[in-house]
């Protein structure tokens, strides 16, 4: 793992949390993006080389509508950026990691990612994540 | 603010989270460090220019000990470092954020500290602080 890549933040509202944040980290979101496999819509902040990522739910039934739900508002996953996402998931697996899925999928931002069960990992979700390779498809 | 300088983990303890932190994040815990006046064990990871800080209460009615009693492990806060902590903290609250302290006050890693209050940041506790300018005493 090399460094923090974001910080996911799960809010009820971007409309109402990205000019909050704008005002907190004095700076402006620079990207939207709508995630619909995981059913989020993202507001991105950036900060040195670590991005806030702010999460809103776009199903009743989503994972973080259910985290709100649960805990309210505020941190829900640390995400580092990694070379190669395979090796990386290999090395946390044979060291008795729960991976919850197990292959990478796409994530927000051009990303191949993948999350370690929270179980393991003192509760906190961590996300893994790979700049997805530029190729000549749309894919 | 220039840059995510740690994120708080709230553990249980810390010889248990260490070595598991160490496996995940495949770096060794470079320091460890008590800070009587917060009641906390932290330690400290880094990865990129930004560090992983354990913490665990040194006493029961301490505020980690009150978190993980209420929460669990898990995601405790997010540290931005600034520059001028009076400047930021001035700021902050022109813009009608809460301060938990009303002047900066000596936190882990020889930084000064300010945190927020997560009631109005979407359930976010930020923590912003300083590095101490060295002087010629110990304090």
């Amino acid at each position: 793992m090399r460094k923090v890549e974001h910080i996911g933040i799960a809010v009820k509202s971007l409309s109402a949390s990205v000019p909050l944040f704008e005002k907190l980290l004095n700076t402006s979101c620079y990207k939207t993006e709508t995630v619909e496999s995981e059913a989020v819509a993202t507001a991105f902040f950036q900060h040195g080389e670590t991005k806030i990522e702010l999460l809103e739910s776009t199903k009743e039934d989503g994972v973080i509508q259910k985290f709100v739900d649960k805990k309210g508002e505020g941190l829900h996953h640390i995400a580092f950026d990694v070379e190669d996402i395979v090796a990386e998931m290999a090395r946390l697996k044979s060291e008795g990691f729960v991976l919850l899925n197990e292959t990478p999928k796409p994530g927000a931002d051009n990303k191949l990612v993948c999350f370690l069960h929270p179980k393991g990992t003192n509760g906190v979700l961590i996300e893994l994540c790979q700049e997805r390779k530029q190729t000549g498809s749309k894919q």
